[in-house]
């Protein structure tokens, strides 16, 4: 019997489709190599199908749901009103599939350079675990006397027990099965009804996990942390928004946009979770081969480990890590091969994996 | 006629009433030099002196309004409960005493390390400007049902257009005596109802300042620009929380807490403004000498040229950049010098100086 997945796999714009077809010949290798199946279905959704359609995500959701995961480029165009993808897509997938955690490691690959003088590899292995549905998300804000010289713009940002229990106990199991550290990040001296929520939460799902060390960091004395002191830690949990700013931090010190990837979960099994390079859709560059595809090949290593095929998930990881080391430049014309050509390379080096 | 200044003097915690005591032998020097004349009320204030009295900022306000200036060294201790100075102190003076803008210049000295792989003096040279009130420091937060499975949390983040336009107009002000550039960074994508009020402001203020140039870019993507590309900021202007982030950000760009100072400045006229070092107080070197007092010696330079003694302002400046340059390291046994030592060097360097 082979395991068969069925697969939604959504190219977008710009480099979308450029690294997603790299991440599409890795994913054949893998399943040459350690016999798994996939179905997949392409879906047309994103900035030009916008413009052409007015379509967002509400029309493609049935087309979706269903799936075992979600394969994703990029989005996004100029053209496009500031916003409109942003709300009418990627936050309605994350509320509507009820993405609950927003995972996001950081990891600094051997070879890959960093902009933080003197980091090495052994001090950067941690994964920020991002609340993805709660906090200033909800859309919650309005302005009172709008246009007058006393107007008043009121947002608010809205925590339940529930959705933070969802991603604190996620992150708790992470750690248990990693260094078993896990850091809170937040600000409770200011924010401090939902510091409080976040704080409890943490404390009551602790004594599940004994094994399982905790602390806690200010999200501001995480602007210190991250760069210069990154092996302090192992699993990150944190809010809405302040996840959404310190991953990008942590983009940063891992070497860049290039190669950091995230997974939307859904925690629950009632719909599909989805996984993308954390890049944007860079329509500069789109169609020139500059793109380095790994960002995109390390979201599938995450969609297999998610779908359980653990040792094609590292083999996978394994080979982008190797092909990273050996680029003299992360993307431009001095990555010295093509988008395609570091996907052809990534995928023979699955082909030939040893287990 | 001699210009003379009221000044109060809280040093406060641990490596505070070092790194004070510091500036005041600059100050001398400066006063020697430029002739001018301070008088100077020290206060006794902080973590120490809570734990003896429960007296917070409250009991001292009086003390400290009239005059002209606070020179403010740290304040805290792992004895008070989390929050209580904070709130009940430094939050209490930004809102008591009006102090509306947190101006903090980002700006990496010639010879100081920079854990930023080859950043170079001439790329970072900023003023990140901090809406100092409003937004999520308003305090407004509240749980219903707390301590059940249902509990949610309620934040708030208030901003008031006049709250805005003051901070805005100050940041424009500010730009068009630097390079003319005016960066908003906010999350408009997300916090769509205060994100439309700060852009309204920013552009209905730009008709006023036709010679600014202003630009905007997103919280998280900050946290790119920041370390890698901050040569395209002249000013920034923020919210109070991101603010709060990012200058932290800041701070690590520019060599660590050790160089960086802030100015809380109240705008009009109605309290006094306040001048701190941004490190803490650090209390596991107290007494050591192994403090860096440059951060407070600079943070009385932005006090001098608040007062109108640009001259003299500029002098201590040079005098602390060129000792930075000549240390070995920041702080710690290997600084080379004690604290009092850096103090009466620079103090020395101000004495001397040329105008
Ligand atoms: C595109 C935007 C809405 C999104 C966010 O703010 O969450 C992005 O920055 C991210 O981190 O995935
Ligand atoms: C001490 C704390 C309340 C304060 C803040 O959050 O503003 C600090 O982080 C700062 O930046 O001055």
């Amino acid at each position: 019997m082979t395991n068969r997945y069925s697969l939604a796999v959504l190219p977008g714009d710009g480099i979308g489709p450029e690294v997603v077809g790299c991440a599409l010949d890795v994913l054949d290798a893998a399943e040459a190599r350690f016999g798994f199946g996939t179905d997949r279905t392409e879906i047309t959704a994103g900035a030009q199908h916008y413009l052409a359609t007015g379509e967002l995500f509400a029309e493609v959701q049935d087309a979706l749901r269903g799936h075992d995961a979600i394969l994703f480029g990029s989005m996004g165009d100029p053209a496009v009103t500031p916003g409109i993808l942003e709300r009418g897509f990627i936050l309605e997938m994350r509320q509507r599939f009820q993405q609950a955690a927003n995972v996001r490691p950081v990891r600094l690959y051997p070879g890959v350079p960093t902009p933080i003088a003197g980091l090495t590899p052994e001090r950067c292995e941690m994964v920020i675990v991002r609340e993805n549905t709660e906090g200033a998300y909800v859309g919650s804000g309005s302005t009172v006397h709008a246009g007058t010289p006393n107007a008043v713009a009121m947002q608010e940002s809205l925590n339940t027990r529930a959705g933070i229990e969802r991603v604190v106990d996620f992150a708790f199991r992470l750690a248990l099965g990693r260094r078993k550290k896990l850091t809170l990040c937040h600000k409770t001296n200011i924010l401090v009804a939902a510091g409080q929520l976040w704080q409890e939460v943490v404390a009551d799902l602790s004594a599940r996990y004994p094994e399982v060390e905790t602390d806690y960091v200010h999200v501001d004395a995480m602007c210190f942390h991250l760069p210069l002191t990154p092996e302090r830690f192992d699993v990150v949990v944190t809010d809405n928004l302040f996840g959404d700013i310190i991953t990008d931090l942590g983009a940063v010190i891992q070497g860049g946009l290039g190669v950091a990837t995230s997974a939307n979960l859904n925690l629950d099994g009632t719909a599909p979770s989805m996984f993308e390079a954390i890049h944007g859709s860079a329509p500069d560059i789109a169609g020139k081969g500059w793109a380095n595809p790994s960002g995109a090949i390390l979201s599938l290593a995450l969609l297999l480990g998610h779908l359980g095929e653990g040792e094609a998930a590292r083999a996978v990881e394994a080979a982008t890590v190797q092909v990273l080391g050996e680029l003299p430049a992360l993307a431009g014309a001095e990555m010295g091969m093509s988008t395609s050509e570091v996907g052809a390379r990534i995928a023979a080096l699955v082909r030939d994996a040893a287990t």
